[in-house]
């Protein structure tokens, strides 16, 4: 009889199109929805389809944003010698989160894998190279994950900005803050004992 | 910066709202649904608006539907002899998927619970007496919850309907299907001993 209630059947349906959300979280989520107000369930609904319609990528950066150029691209306060190139746009959220950070960002769309099929053109390095013609960078700073596909790209990366002079560098790598070295696996060790700073 | 990007902003805000979304997998869902292609996330948003404003409660048996009566209150077919009270529409949902009932139902819409206020006028007891006096049924199935609120609620409802000549009964309880005994808890073994059948 479930089948016969057709809007909660295709609620539940449209639910498991979300990540994380199973059948059981569908299931339970569409009841809550039926015991909320009318308000608060219209904000839900529209705030997806806002969120979708509005964010698009930034034209310079590739970044997510409400407004092309974004708000950092056309941010007159930033400053100007660094650019920091990353994989998603998530990672600049999470670096701007973090505030100590004040250059520019260029985001790639992802990073090396032959696996998945993804080369250089799959990228937006192209897109780099003419910001790093056009503007007056010192300083590209990588922050790609450390990851196999990020190191690889990272490598790549460090390969084709040889010909720029330019200062490229890459943030360090090593034991979380908060970790317990114990728990640490070995990359993450390595990489540690690799970066360490003199006190 | 994610400040400034007010719709993915607002859209981790109102998935928060939903049960067992935490900041984490509201976040997730948030990117995710930037990924998404357009119609998809207008499909999922619609369904939740629609699914709040088309299904309502059945004016007889207060079960969920989207036509007032339900189907299952309409239905010619069903086996007008017995009537099942359930606490929540949950509850004939999960009914009907075992399928093997074909009466019809009655819900309650909570149990007996003086702990949080809800007494016998909160509850859909007064509708069930008079469907009881109106219509020709023979056997009053209780099927609540076996739990402190649904045995009280359930003996309530037995006291009350005494002066009616019907049979009132309540659904088994025991060891699940696929259950393990020695991992069963100390209520259900003594239920599935008192409920114990002759083979």
């Amino acid at each position: 009889m479930i089948g016969h209630i057709k809007p909660l059947l295709n609620l539940i349906g449209e639910l498991k199109k979300l990540p994380g959300i199973g059948p059981r979280s569908a299931e339970r989520i569409a009841y809550a929805v039926l015991d909320m107000d009318e308000e608060t369930v219209e904000n839900i609904g529209k705030a997806l389809i806002d969120a979708k319609l509005n964010i698009k990528r930034c034209s310079v950066c590739f970044s997510i944003t409400d407004v092309v150029p974004c708000r950092i691209c056309m941010d007159q306060f930033r400053d100007e010698s660094s650019i920091c190139v990353v994989e998603n746009a998530k990672d600049v959220i999470a670096l701007e989160k973090a505030g100590n950070y004040k250059g520019f960002y260029h985001v790639l769309e992802g990073s090396l894998s032959p696996g998945r099929n993804i080369g250089p053109d799959n990228l937006r390095i192209k897109e780099l190279l003419e910001r790093l013609d056009k503007r007056g960078f010192t300083e590209v700073i990588i922050a790609l994950n450390p990851n196999v596909e990020g190191e690889a790209t990272a490598m790549y990366l460090n390969r084709l900005l040889k010909p720029f002079s330019l200062k490229v560098t890459r943030i360090a790598h090593g034991l979380p803050i908060g970790g317990e070295l114990e728990f640490a696996d070995e990359m993450t060790l390595m990489y540690a004992f690799e970066d360490r700073k003199e006190l």
